[in-house]
């Protein structure tokens, strides 16, 4: 599929010695808790605030109006990347989710523990959402028994009823059919079933599957597994090709570190907390031109629909900003990757605040950083793909288009 | 062309209980009219306001700034569909505009009476613009003399000299040349010329345009018959399926009537008047999960530059209002297709207001349905194409995005 943006900014992308930082406070954006006002507007944010009176404001759609992302679509769009363009098999994004090295060539499915009857009928799709304790415990006796010739197979353990499978060697692709039918009260499909008699991937699923049946019957209630989103590692041009920048990711799950391995970034830290997440950027932004942190508990706290947890790690990472200003990035944005409204317990679709905090800027300024603030900014609504765009252009690292 | 918005959308539908309405009013953006102000903010509104006041409020580019939308592009950006992509030919357009019910595999093109010469060069395109009811004669005489085998033959009166064509048939394509040179002065064109002399549907537009030719040739000032744009009605995912609903309209007029029935909608009103239009929208959601109303007068009184009679008619919408209260869509949708200004008397690229009354709000909320407050509003400035999507996220009828 044809990418002019993203070919026009690889071809105008250059190198200088400016630094960028992005700070990703995943799922910012919130709704107005019924009238209570957003997490932005509730939290008491000093440093927020004094950032947002010297930067540009707006809002962006990870994706477009109306798409709510999960977190792959929701970083590939703030990595400069079209998530309508670039998207992710299924199996590959369960494989960055537990921080796999997936490598070129590698194919991955999404693995359910299921429960079948006696007469091999799907009973449970989930095997009863069995512990994640379990799903280990199995995944080790099916490692133990599997025999599988000229492919190196991988069954690594997600959480609860959830594993993914990893198969590596030669001629593999991702011609390979479910074999969960999606519903209850039939047989798991046969993964070699037309247009996939002849692949190798669906082949060696088959043996795989038929393999594990044998090795499960005994167990109760995950006596099958049953496998969905055949997808290899996309090739694409990484992060750094696209940009010209050399990269780290300070990320403390595995979720984000998969998505920063995706685009060729390296993983310089693991941590999680405030403090250290910008000690860690700090420290990566010497070696490198391109600081990607990641920052997970807005998020978690949105997911749990409790506004004043959302309003207290907010609060946390705001205190703990002034140790950027020991070593200001050139530009640095502070954004999420999508919304997770407190009202909600989910993410959404409504646009996400965000800052730029740069030079050459036009104004307004507003000493405020929250969604309405944001709204009024002079980036308006934009979309995720843009910002890497802004960031390069606020830096010199992007060329004139055109004489 | 690739559509991967659309692909994206109809991938991540799906179905449940909520209902969302979308009341068109046809034409409804204004412009200033000389410091008076637009037609909304002249008229009194207390019901749009009203709703405003608990609406998502935003504009929207039927197409993209700056183009001008006819009624078919202003209703597909609507309906979701993007009108760079999904474009409707010449004669389609006719044909729906006729309320034709057009089949898959018809073709379509437009007519116009016209006047040749004694040597059968075109001397008036139009034909003087002859009266709709000498049309209708004349058509009238065409189809009782013509005689085509093997495909059936419809021509219908469009108004003035304007007809349509549609052939109904085995094996027909669009493949026929425009026998209308768009100037006068020269015979009109063969449609059988290079490329198109191999193709049953030139052929048989060569028939006709004979005979006919022979028809007419003792009419004055209509002797002749000229053809462009042979099209067939597009193979389309319908409305239904592209959003896995269960559309129906509520349209009096044929253009309107054209268009749904083109997206798959079932026609269930036709009705005019602000009262049926809203009466026939609520029986109408009882078995529907989405209904599309239609109200032309705004646009009818703008085209008239009448800005008196366009606030009026919008008056009178607002006052039938109150019913919708009755049994409130859970996502209602009040915009128009396009912008046709009073002071312009004609449709124009001014982008449109739009408020999608519904829950899961963000804010700002202004207590006002108008251009500026719109402008100002939590959905910014959007395409046509973005409305379905943010509707069916508020009514929970789109899933997540990745994981």
């Amino acid at each position: 599929m044809q990418d002019n943006y993203g070919n026009l900014i690889s071809s105008l992308a250059e190198t200088n010695e400016k630094r960028i930082a992005m700070l990703v406070l995943d799922g910012l954006g919130d709704t107005d808790n019924n009238g209570k006002g957003t997490a932005l507007q509730i939290a008491h944010t000093p440093n927020l605030d004094k950032f947002a009176g010297k930067a540009a404001l707006g809002l962006h759609h990870p994706v477009m109006a109306g798409i709510t992302p999960g977190s792959g679509p929701g970083h590939l769009g703030l990595f400069g990347y079209d998530p309508l363009i670039y998207q992710i098999g299924r199996g590959v994004l369960s494989a960055l989710g537990i921080d796999f090295d997936l490598k070129k060539g590698d194919i991955a499915a999404r693995l359910n523990f299921c429960t079948l009857d006696d007469d091999g009928i799907i009973k449970d799709r989930r095997a009863g959402r069995i512990s994640t304790e379990k799903n280990r415990e199995l995944v080790k006796k099916i490692r133990d028994n599997l025999q599988i010739k000229d492919v190196k197979v991988f069954i690594e353990t997600e959480s609860e009823h959830r594993a993914v499978l990893i198969l590596r060697g030669e001629g593999l692709t991702d011609e390979a059919g479910d074999t969960d039918p999606q519903h209850t009260g039939s047989k798991p499909l046969d993964p070699t079933r037309s247009p996939y008699g002849e692949s190798k991937t669906a082949n060696i699923a088959r043996q795989i599957f038929d393999q594990i049946r044998e090795i499960l019957k005994n167990e109760q209630p995950a006596n099958m597994i049953l496998s969905r989103g055949f997808a290899c590692l996309p090739d694409w041009p990484t992060f750094g090709e696209r940009f010209q920048l050399n990269p780290a990711a300070v990320a403390g799950y595995p979720m984000y570190r998969g998505m920063a391995r995706l685009m060729g970034m390296k993983l310089f830290s693991e941590a999680k907390e405030p403090a250290n997440i910008l000690e860690d950027t700090l420290i990566a932004l010497k070696d490198h031109d391109f600081v990607f942190a990641h920052f997970k508990d807005p998020d978690k706290k949105g997911e749990d629909g409790s506004i004043e947890e959302k309003v207290k790690v907010i609060e946390s990472m705001d205190k703990a900003l002034p140790a950027l200003e020991k070593y200001m990035p050139d530009a640095l944005i502070i954004t999420g990757d999508h919304s997770t409204p407190a009202p909600m317990s989910a993410h959404s679709w409504h646009p996400v605040p965000l800052m730029i905090k740069t030079t050459k800027l036009r104004g307004p300024f507003e000493k405020k950083f929250d969604e309405y603030t944001a709204a009024k900014g002079e980036l308006g609504i934009i979309t995720a793909k843009e910002i890497m765009t802004l960031a390069m252009a606020h830096t010199g690292k992007i060329k004139k288009f055109g004489a």
